[in-house]
């Protein structure tokens, strides 16, 4: 047990320094020989030190620029926003706008296709056994990178010829599509948790190892309380920040 | 590549029974050598597979029952139900509603002690910089377990005297004597992120590895928008799920 101790402590210590921002995004971490000096262990304990860091997402390791902090700043998201009244010309979208807001720049690539949808997909849509969904699937980009997933669902009874059943995107957005369809979205039910992405998500979100994503599904339900769309985000949780404000009765 | 090809075949039939249903929480998975021989692979592709299905932390696996499918059934946290005008002795708290309406037994220990805060704490708070704060440190249990964590800051400028200062549970709780030392919370600002646990915090919560858990931040501000509260909670994100309930205006 005495290693585990020894290399238990040197990761503390970087981990106060990083906690503490001694040690800010971007900035490297000392080498592996400076380390194994300052402390007077060996390379191995250095290692599952530095491994400990990775795991926590706090540093990534890259060959040609060593151990370096992550920057951690998130992108904060507003799910109320969406609830709101639309300026003319303003983005259309609680993700478009939060990006362009911090000036940097959004993207995305669509596509529309008819499913069946998920288990879970179709128990919140109360679909029949055999019901379809036209589903919109977004892989959004911020300054190019990927970073995060919309696939919003629709029942394919409701939505079949209008603009949400074709290819491309909907200018001023599905939400309005679905308001013109008789269908508006007047009560919202938020579920948000976390778990580790599966392989195929790190693989297209390009997540580093030990970076966890929060699942946030929203359902959207009409006045007669049907609900009408079901939106699934897969956000990496080192690069997204969620915020709701309340207000007290 | 051809192994690792093999072994993410194996895991990826394991995940989609599990996802299905037709493993379900508490189930066994087929022993190494039952999927050794039902796929044609060696022994250590099936142990890459069940370690694949580990990080994603969908089983478990001990030496005396094998891999086991997790009980995923997370606990339904409603943030807006602490803002709701409080029946009379009702449970007066979020959690200790959400687990009793399941049947189950909450329960907590509480820790009162005066500090300087963390900076990101101190910083909400909007503390000067020798600012002290009252914190009362949770650990909450659901049947006997550790389940979440729960720290709530209030400047002690504010609170000093009060009940808050004071050791041990206040029966009607800290909002409401937030209420009458003249500082209701009126506006309330909930921030939601995830991230893998420190080490101190999977021991604490007695985490299995590749649990990741929610950090959900709500700071109350009183009618001159001063801070008067930030709690902190740790939510494992195997165990929690947080629902918010919205109507569009």
């Amino acid at each position: 047990m005495a290693r585990s101790t020894l290399y238990q402590q040197v990761a503390s210590e970087l981990r106060r320094a990083i906690y503490s921002g001694d040690l800010g995004p971007g900035d490297q971490l000392p080498t592996e020989a400076d380390l194994m000096h300052s402390h007077g262990v060996s390379r191995n304990t250095v290692r599952l030190a530095l491994g400990e860091l990775v795991n926590e997402g706090l540093v990534t390791r890259t060959p040609r620029r060593g151990t370096v902090v992550r920057d951690r700043r998130p992108l904060l998201m507003y799910p109320q926003r969406e609830l709101e009244p639309q300026s003319e010309g303003g983005p259309r979208e609680a993700f478009a706008y939060a990006v362009s807001h911090e000036g940097r720049l959004p993207g995305q690539v669509i596509e529309v296709s008819i499913v069946a949808p998920p288990e879970d997909v179709a128990i919140r849509l109360e679909l029949a056994d055999d019901g379809l969904a036209v589903v919109r699937k977004r892989l959004r980009f911020v300054d190019g990178q990927p970073y995060n997933t919309n696939d919003s669902y629709f029942p394919l009874s409701l939505v079949a010829g209008s603009e949400i059943a074709r290819p491309g995107d909907i200018m001023r957005g599905a939400n309005r599509v679905l308001d013109e369809l008789g269908h508006p979205q007047v009560r919202i039910v938020d579920d948000i948790s976390a778990r580790m992405p599966t392989p195929a998500e790190a693989q297209r979100l390009m997540l580093e190892p030990g970076t966890p994503v929060v699942v946030y599904i929203r359902v959207g339900y009409d006045p007669d309380d049907l609900p009408v769309r079901v939106a699934v985000s897969v956000l990496p949780a080192d690069k997204h920040l969620i915020r709701y404000e309340l207000t007290r009765r």
